[in-house]
């Protein structure tokens, strides 16, 4: 700890250090509570993420009940939790230069995280080119599990020149979303991110982001594991697919041999980590009453990379993460209500 | 009951009745916690309601912590529960042709309310003049109570030229939000609005909004008492401030004189109807962890006057208050998020 007195952030540090940068979708998450009959209906999958196009999100917009909005997009998620719980956090992400996009900037200043340099984009409503701020609809089943589409706005438009590359190497783990996969500029962003992230000795932390993001982009996520990925978070579906295993323990397997960190969640079956001395399975927080799913695996990662950053060990690391994870999913939205600090401390985990 | 299949909202019904119209200003909620010093050092109190100009709008939402948007307006609230109750509602209220209007306008169709016919106002960004959708910056304290900062936008501009006079000779109730009495055109409105409804046979309800907006205008709503207003909402502060009494049982009498019905509330001491045959005091549902009470009133009219459209008694009209406040003010957020329905079921009040 430093005794020079800090400005601006209370998570700031005087030399500069980030212990995560993230880069992401920068998305406003549009909430509200559906049936399942209605996901089916929109042809929706329920749990999994569809990326829609303007007119799809008008439909599926004008089908959905009274809404809540709250910045969100996955990794941003990740940063405001691992702020949120004292670790000091940088993003990089676009958004428009409209109402929602200020929405963003403000939010994922106001939690401390420190925003990559970035121009908001005029935005554009040329017909069949609307551009605003990326949105993605979130449908909340009764029993909590979450349904999203993406409607990607400007955030589609992200590539390499978009990468704040000094605040990139101030990252001890530089730490990618999976999403980001699905479009060309922002995988070249995603290649430079890891040559930067690499060139400042960070670690490069991915997250598989959506089960049918796998199924996407299958081989480029294998190929990323041989010396460009150093820490994967996936669920237990995600895993799975990616490595074709028969099982969860044949992901575990297929993890353990590419000598990799894994992070791999199972809902209410809690995490299982996987280090050089083999897996460790964590138990998941108990939840009175799963609100909403939305962010559980955003906020895992916060709580894992925090404890991480903090050189904690990989159990009390997945313990963080789960913890997280359990208070997101405790009520609507992405992003954490309680005092994560104090949360932290209750559990014996700081 | 009709048979005949109704079209559009569950609540709609063929011959245009509609149990509530409401004018209000048409207001996103940002909601973000806060502490009480923080509350102290922008100069606002806890727990009241201050109009502010555009750049103190920028200074409180710079100082707030991260947001959750949320379609909101007090007027707006109450016909959102009454329509969640299975009430039929009509609104009218002013939001500019951006992002946020765009929001409000979705959420409160959504819900099932009609809304007036109203033209979106072109965003304005001239400086000095910069016109958007209405916001309620909303700081929420530790124990739950909130503290309201309101920056009108368009909504400032509402007048009777605003009014859809069709919308509101159709109900059965016409609900005014007293916080419109803070602007010249919207008075004129609302006093047309009375009008309208008394031509149309229907009952004028007023709610005094807020302390401040009582203390700003108690001589015009002393008057408004004899022969405007029907039904009178107030809190326990509000109305004994409208009275200068030196008790709430001294503003209890004071109703009483004016044989009007008033529906009076008192946090967690309930409320207390009065009527012609007297005053009635009902207890208030009990609320496991208070989280936000932001709302509480404006549900609390919404099942009152979904009661008293039912042509329930005043003691049952004041536990579908109590029980629908309940509900709001057990999560973050002005508008219902549970099952009003099946809550009023369950509690044996349907």
């Amino acid at each position: 700890m430093s005794d020079i007195a800090t400005t601006g952030s209370e998570n700031a540090h005087e030399d500069g250090h980030l212990d995560v940068v993230a880069v992401g979708n920068a998305l406003v998450d549009v909430l509200a509570r559906t049936t399942d009959a209605e996901i089916s209906r929109l042809g929706l999958i329920k749990g999994s993420m569809a990326l829609i196009d303007l007119a799809q999100s008008k439909t599926v917009y004008g089908t959905m009940g009274a809404t809540v909005e709250e910045s969100g997009g996955s990794a941003a998620n990740t940063t405001a939790g691992l702020a949120a719980l004292g670790g000091r956090a940088g993003y990089i992400g676009k958004v428009a230069d409209d109402q929602l996009g200020a929405v963003f900037l403000h939010d994922i200043s106001a939690m401390g995280v420190e925003m990559g340099r970035i121009t908001p984009v005029a935005p554009s409503d040329e017909p069949g080119a609307e551009r605003a701020t990326g949105h993605c609809l979130i449908l909340v089943s009764e029993d909590g599990e979450r349904t999203m589409a993406t409607h990607l706005g400007v955030a589609e438009t992200l590539g390499p020149d978009d990468l704040d590359e000094d605040l990139l190497a101030r990252g001890e783990v530089v730490y990618l979303e999976g999403y980001l996969w699905d479009q060309a500029p922002a995988q070249a962003a995603l290649r430079r991110a890891i040559e930067v992230a690499h060139g400042a000795d960070a670690l490069v932390a991915l997250t598989l982001s959506d089960p049918f993001c796998v199924t996407r982009h299958r081989r480029e996520f294998l190929d990323l594991l041989h010396g460009d990925v150093d820490i994967l978070f996936a669920n237990e579906e995600e895993v799975t697919l990616l490595f074709d295993a028969p099982s969860f323990d044949g992901a575990v397997a297929a993890i353990e041999e590419t000598g990799l960190l894994g992070a791999l969640t199972r809902g209410s079956a809690g995490s299982v980590v996987v280090t050089a001395s083999g897996p460790v399975a964590v138990p998941a927080e108990p939840v009175e009453h799963v609100v909403d799913t939305t962010g559980a695996g955003d906020l895992y990662a916060a709580g894992f990379l925090f404890g991480l950053t903090q050189g904690y060990d990989p159990e009390r690391c997945a313990r963080l993460g789960g913890l997280c994870a359990s208070e997101v999913i405790s009520h609507f939205g992405a992003r954490p209500q309680a005092d994560l600090k104090k949360l932290v401390s209750a559990a014996g985990l700081d």
